[in-house]
């Protein structure tokens, strides 16, 4: 039986950004990371600051501290990383997830593809726009949506892109126009990860959210989008956990 | 041809709430309501204190309005109340959006049916709790509930109970099992409807937002819920028109 490698489970809390917005969930992060996004606000899954927290967990081992931590206060698993997606015998812990009539959530960048994304209930891929200094693999990306709309799982997928400036919006346009049939998600980038005061940072981070919803007003080629803010950012400020 | 009582159109803006929160979207607000909430945030849709405002408009006279103020910035419009479900022949603006390929939303309160509801692409359904001091009407709602149900419209429908406190929440829970079919949407109520400036309004209702995620989290029987402030009272206070 396969080991992930896991970084935190905690729970029942939001889904503080996306398609599911809002929806009460349980978090598993899993820990490595094929990308190291300039910006990364999770950056303890791959630049070995955490690496001590890191366990090597059977999927038994994870349901049973998903119901230790969570109790029966959930129905909802939200799959977070690091990116998941180089998990490759991941379908273990989602098909375990779906046996317990638990709806498995998954976010990842799009950089690799697993044939268990046919499986995700709600699935994000957050392609990374220019301030990330990430490039983006457009065949992979591709590949990925084809076989998702192939397989008929439009309505379980989301893109989302996170928008730090004009740079990134023009990134998000053009995801709009290479991917129109995919519902997308645009999301205030939090450029400051140091702040500790959530009331000052939910001040700035609504400032840069209504800068990026005139933007989008503007637009005449961003009409079938959603614009959200991270409302956990919102709530919680910085904080890990929560 | 139908005359429809009109009050506001404006946009595109963000759907601030509910299940599509968010959204690009124009607003049609239709004036006129069988309620009076006591926290109602657009009384002036009831109370009288708009009724020079109210402009009745035929369907050609709305769609030409949306294309002037929208442009060719949107393809989804939200009409809101007042309780859009007094207006018997709707359905001839709904189909005329529906022809220019425009996605409709629209909420309602759950006291009126109407067949129109089936062909709405997001209905909200938003039955009012306690705190409102408005009466619901169970047989009506499970009418509602049960024809959207026969007629597979599940996927479109959403459940939105606005929460100020412990008795309002208990009705949630309540309105969950009842209906526990439906996507339900737990929405923290604005209860102060007098604040001008908009960073004062934010903190106080993400506090708010707080105690009720703190809350559902601590349920076993409010699981598969969403739980979401309004986001644009977040960034734009009580202004009216955005």
């Amino acid at each position: 039986m396969s080991k992930f490698p896991i970084l935190e489970i905690f729970g029942p809390t939001i889904q503080g950004e996306g398609m599911v917005v809002g929806r009460k969930t349980m978090f598993i992060r899993t820990a490595g990371c094929d990308y190291q996004c300039s910006w990364c606000d999770s950056a303890f899954t791959w630049d070995g600051s955490a690496k001590e927290e890191i366990e090597m967990l059977t999927t038994e081992q994870i349901m049973d501290r998903l119901k230790e931590v969570g109790k029966d206060r959930f129905d909802h698993v939200t799959i977070s990383g690091g990116n998941p997606a180089l998990l490759q015998n991941l379908n273990q812990l989602i098909d375990a997830l779906h046996a317990c009539d638990l709806n498995v959530a998954l976010e990842t960048q799009g950089s690799r593809w697993q044939p268990w994304f046919l499986t995700i209930d709600d699935l994000t891929i957050s392609p990374k726009p220019p301030s990330s200094k990430m490039q983006t693999d457009w065949e992979m990306l591709d590949k990925i949506i084809a076989s998702l709309t192939e397989e008929n799982r439009l309505s379980h997928l989301s893109l989302k892109v996170v928008v730090f400036d004009q740079e990134d919006l023009d990134y998000a346009t053009y995801i709009h126009a290479r991917y129109p049939e995919v519902s997308l998600f645009l999301q205030v980038g939090n450029d400051d990860l140091s702040e500790i005061d959530p009331e000052q940072l939910a001040h700035h981070l609504l400032s840069k959210y209504e800068w990026l919803i005139d933007q989008v007003m503007l637009s005449n080629t961003l009409n079938a989008v959603r614009v959200l803010p991270q409302v956990h950012a919102l709530v919680w400020g910085n904080k890990r956990g929560v």
